[in-house]
């Protein structure tokens, strides 16, 4: 992927960005530790605002803010205490950057104090709204969780707690993994088409809801299972139990997962992240060899295609490109505020490995291509001889309605483009994605298992002329 | 009053503290500097939060926080915007101390963006929540501002708005002074009882709503009149117009405003508050008279009646103890945190002026005495040969359940004793209060005007005992 | 003095301001609480910036930063601890506003850890720095209290305790009131002239060093003596005991330190300020009486004026104009940048007192006169018949070179003007000023005890030609 | 080198650290923006405090405070100007962590305003401190940089630039790499020994000096040479001037230069730091091969020699323990106060490469050794059939005293230990180190021109007894 990376400076947000981490515990023990550790591990999944909700035995207390889990939450002044909580990190695709948009949404309701953290954009929030307006309910935010989560409140009102999820899970279209908990009970919803990934665990001293599985790996759990497209699990102190089940839908895991979004040591509905990336470098190699004398990945998101593309090609793997730890922060300076001086702080190549090689770039994707046009320049000044870019995924086509802040057609460097049309863009020797088919096995899943609609323009839900027109005016 | 100010330290928050600060602008110019200033002005009513909520000719727009109205507002950063706001400063007596409970409270309802700002106490928040729970409407906060909002947003979508407004002021019981933005419309709400104060004016730039008229002063405006208990007041471009009038209520102004809310310069429904607290100085002087050498206030918050004891007695008035202006922010030091040494940064005899005198010291009012107990002791100590103690305001023996901080009843140092007993626990040579009927003589009202509910036990609202048992009970 | 407060809005800067308080402390306790308690007595004295410096056996620790007391220390994370140490506050007078100029001083010198507190000015700074840089002394600010402290330092180092002082008195020219901690011993020095106040004291837990006394106080201390003139005193576990004395030279006390800086509840020099400034008034009712239905204080700065103006006339003594005491915060609005603005957002008159009524308004001194001719207007505005301004001390004319913020001479509103040219800038129906005799008799002091440089432009201590040039070419 | 970077958790501070990043420029532009972008890319050699001190034309304007580049300063706020300056970042080796400490120094001398940025650790700053006091010379902090800018101060004043320079080479003793400006001019300065790295370059805008070159990459400048051991370099419009040379000395590069401290893309003294390490990685697979399924780096410190240990040995290189990057922050938790806690957060082991698989975990170093003995536990609890560890630099055993923070001598693991006992505590399946030999090779110097004291207690300058004493009693 373009190699400036979600949360990081504003004048080169070039990637995708997800829009949430979800995590939820209930135990023996003050949720507050194991959500912070949780969250903190989840951080790459939004660094814009952070937030937690626990039931203190007669309330919901609610914590939210700007920033990282770090800046929002302090345990030396923090008093936030109770058994069961969620918790929620932010990168907004939908709803204001304001806090009041951040998650965890809480609302005291007829059936109590409800709190929800999603991760997921829910396709039909406006008309829900508007319909739920003139039921008297009213809004304080622009954000579609609290739609979800007024929705869920009425329905649960109106039907009980079974069917109310049901119900739910009837009307809601689009994308929701969820935390939910009511009063001290704790619940975890996923979408029927299982878009967003949703995993619980259990360590020594509680049950735990994740995005992925490397949360429970660093509260030092095991993990149970994924939570299945369609279902809502309760945890209770005797374990997990079935609470709703929709089912009948298309499973569409969104394949961005695999190729960027999750750690590589998180195993996403049973695929090892990790080894879905190898994978798709070795068929790269396999699809689009080309000789050279080293493969070189942008860091830090090539770098596992990176090392598939050398196990299959025989060619050898080295850095070549090193990153600044320290420059994701924002930081704008009056005379540098152009894209090339950011990004030549982030990345510098090393002339002496480079210079006189022929020499295999390899990332995990591209949208813009405005960043790998810089590098192939950077690497050519430093002597390489030849820059050959590898993609590491497919083309990026049409927009995400589902979570991923790639909305407006304009800004897909490959829409409508011959790979030929597009190298002149990026100036490389040669260029080259991966198929669709090569994509597919890497990881393991089809067509019938994967959300392929950013590649595709295929959706597994209707999306409606009115949204998408919507949506891509932006 | 004693001597220690609202918001102060809370090692010495010893006095009752006024909820709020209401605030309204609509005009031709942005409301944020106007609403800024009145604020600021109004900033004596409630140091715990600040707020506004503007609407920008799309949405409401909020931004509120802990602290003064100079911490949370920054106009280097802000981007506030629009043309009518409201504002609010607080000091909470209902609902917690979390920036969630803070005003204004902003709705998107089926009518559109409801702002709200509140001064008073709904007695039937709970009652009213719980009935709109039942009807699916959901609460985010714990604040009675909520309650309101929500009744008066759940009533205007089903009867209009004149309607919803008089409906409104049938179901809500309590005190409530309140400036309601619905989109770009501006309203002053009052309840029937008029309890709080609510006034409007003008200047060259629009429409001013404030709790006083100083700051209708302080934005250089004029003065158009008090809204009247029950009355709604619409603000237009084309001057006032009256929504609704709920009639046959008793009126009762808290005689709280007059003896020490209120800034002296304020003018609360037609009567100064300065010449008000004058002529209570000079009632308790025909009432308690005593040979002295000086009369001494308690600075600030006796000496506009010391000066009335000191015109009335023909004492030599002078100022004899000092009062650190920077005593009043939170600095909690270890081994300091008696309330002793918070008093003795705070206020300084000076020596020369009290020794071997005779001293008439008077302050506005007393609630708890422990204050007043160490003030005496340090004039004796600085040598005072007689220290007399007079209250320009009546014994304070009562809850207040509309907006004041006077909850429990073992609180009342005045409660069920004689002036002699309460003297052997102040410890001066002689205490006196002033009259109920001197009270109503220098304000110039009397009962039928006048809530004087914390001085005799009798409300104008009823108060059921469920109510009343809740909160005695903290 | 004109009724903006030093350290207050920039925007309204209008008033001389002091440079700083000085606080030292020896005891048997942490003297971390001690010289916080002092200091937030003596704020009113600078709110630039506040430091300390402790010895904790091993080194002397410093801390200092911008703001008052209450921003730059928390006792919460705060770790200095040590039985010794000195305290400061500023005002800028000399030296940028930078933290690196604000005080106190230490410097690891051949001697040991000198700490240094400096009140005043030092005159012939320049030359001194030049001199010792010569010898190789560094220096890494622009503040005279460095130059002061390196002086201290290469005589101490030279000639010993005893004759180090004593020479550094010869050859520092100017005002200083200083705390000076040598490792773990204590040490307080005044300037020959007596120009700035220095106290010193005891209580349960230790010795005392303060500019004022009410700092004592606040300490529940006991006053042993003031510092003389030219004298350096050590506080030990003994008590006091005169290290060196400077002789010979004229006692100057600053007068402003009664007019206006010092707090009324200290005694300076033997003479209670509080009591003083009321004689001020007496003096001045008797100079310049006028016919009025009201004495009305500009608050707080006027208060203890005008209530000697009122005991002396006999004219009833009132407040009329109300201040509000949260409006001393820097906060600057886009639009609002004018004095004015500010002004009314601090001061309102009170109509129900002015309307109709021949006003005699009593403030303790002018130096630019802006803001009086402000109030004035507002008077006139809100009804008063007649607006009496009379000044509770003479006309200031000259630069003070000796700690007060007054350099140049444009900047005095008295400078070569008759009262009747100075009243038409004013615009009041009369003006009248204290006369220097006045002001001696209401002090008790004459012309051999006080400095009235900025009323005579005759100084105690010869500026030379050179000096004066460059102060007043600011 | 053990996983915790410098930096970062005072819970697992278990790295040796590098104290400072030095950075110079002169030129035609401000030099604020170009010495910011210099210390950002520079950060990793110092995250506790960042400075920088700019000539204005007029006096050197100093601005440093406590974190990062980023939090120390804010391109909005900063009115730094000129064409001049330096800057710093620090972990501290020698003196405390206040701010006071932090780099640059400034002080306004006889010649002029010397500002001073300086890497390494002088050993006889005590002595020269002693001696300077007794001259007059005052001290301000506790930093050796102090003294080190006093003595070049005193030096150049008595002996003029060139002579005071070559007089200051023989007086200190130490390791010194420098950024020193004198007014308007720049100066670098290296100790005779060129312990630390100091190089220039320039762009278009002027001269740089900084610790690495990859700060001169991310200003797209190209590096003009090394400063020689010895060497005082002055940058002038015209280009480089040797101002003076101290001859005689063996030149002593730092070997943790190479192996850890410096960035991989840096060039330092004519050797890459990427290709050195991968050397190192080569060469430890030749001196200690072992037959297994994969090679694993340590991430990131462990990742350039991991690849030289694949490349030799033909085992595939794979990532298998995913690094946090959002771990870094200081951030303690209540009840997770250890180590482990800290470590798991930031390394997460990927099951599905480890499991059953034969690993050689390799890493750059090893000092404490508590991190890998956790890792390698980590590592067998994922299912690892053998974790054989290799480190690519040899047994670290003697302290430093050349600006590196290793004082004590319990702290090394591998002090007086065979591989067998050492392991022992690591509880791999095989441990190696690289030998001295080995190292010397991949770096391609040799004791003549390496300073190899920690891996042998000899020392390339004497170190007093007294000293070695002094530092090793922490």
């Amino acid at each position: 992927m373009d190699s400036l990376p979600p949360g990081s400076d504003p004048i080169d947000g070039q990637k995708p960005s997800e829009d949430c981490a979800v995590v939820g515990f209930k135990g023996r023990i003050n949720a507050y530790e194991p959500i912070i550790t949780a969250l903190r591990t989840l951080q790459h999944r939004g660094q814009e605002s952070a937030g937690m909700a626990v039931f203190d035995g007669r309330k919901t207390v609610l914590k939210k803010g700007r920033g990282l889990v770090t800046d929002v939450f302090n345990p030396a002044t923090d008093s936030i205490k109770g058994k069961v909580g969620v918790g929620h990190t932010r990168y907004s695709t939908a709803g204001s950057k304001d806090v009041i948009d951040a998650g965890p949404f809480v609302i005291n309701s007829q059936v109590g104090f409800i709190s929800l953290s999603h991760n997921g954009e829910i396709v039909n929030a406006d008309e829900l709204k508007e319909e739920m307006k003139k039921e008297g309910v009213n809004f304080q935010s622009d954000s579609d969780t609290e739609v979800l989560l007024a929705e869920l409140s009425r329905n649960i009102s109106k039907y009980g707690l079974k069917k109310g999820f049901e119900v739910s899970m009837n009307t809601l279209r689009g994308a929701y993994a969820c935390a939910v908990g009511i009063n001290d009970r704790l619940f975890a919803m996923r979408d029927p088409n299982g878009i967003r990934p949703l995993i619980v665990g259990k360590n020594a001293d509680g049950y735990i809801i994740a995005s992925e599985s490397c949360a429970i790996d660093a509260l030092d759990g095991t993990i149970i299972r994924n939570v299945e497209p369609g279902e809502v699990v309760e945890l209770t102190d005797d374990g997990l139990k079935t609470i709703a089940l929709h089912e009948g839908e298309k499973t569409a895991h969104c394949m961005f997962e695999y190729v960027y979004f999750s750690r590589p040591d998180s195993t996403i509905d049973g695929i090892n992240v990790y080894m879905a990336r190898v994978k798709m470098g070795m068929m790269l190699a396999k699809e689009s060899p080309v000789e050279a004398d080293m493969v070189i990945p942008v860091p830090d998101s090539g770098r596992s295609q990176a090392i598939g593309f050398s196990m299959q090609s025989g060619i050898p793997y080295t850095e070549g490109l090193m990153k600044n730890r320290y420059s994701e922060r924002t930081f704008i300076m009056p005379t540098q505020s152009d894209r090339k001086a950011a990004i030549r702080l982030k990345l510098n190549p090393v002339r002496e490995v480079i210079s006189g090689k022929r020499i295999v770039l390899v990332d995990d994707s591209i949208v813009r291509g405005n960043t790998m046009r810089f590098i192939v320049s950077m690497m050519r000044k430093y002597g390489a001889k030849e820059v050959h870019v590898r993609i590491g995924s497919p083309h990026i086509i049409a927009p995400c309605y589902f979570g991923v802040d790639m909305k407006t057609k304009d800004q897909f460097i490959a829409r409508g483009k011959t790979d030929a049309e597009i190298n002149s863009e990026i100036g490389a020797d040669s260029l080259a994605f991966l198929s669709i088919d090569g994509l597919k096995e890497a990881i393991g899943l089809d067509e019938n298992n994967l959300c392929l609609g950013c590649l595709t323009g295929t959706y597994p839900i209707d999306i409606s002329k009115k949204l998408a027109e919507k949506i891509t005016q932006y």
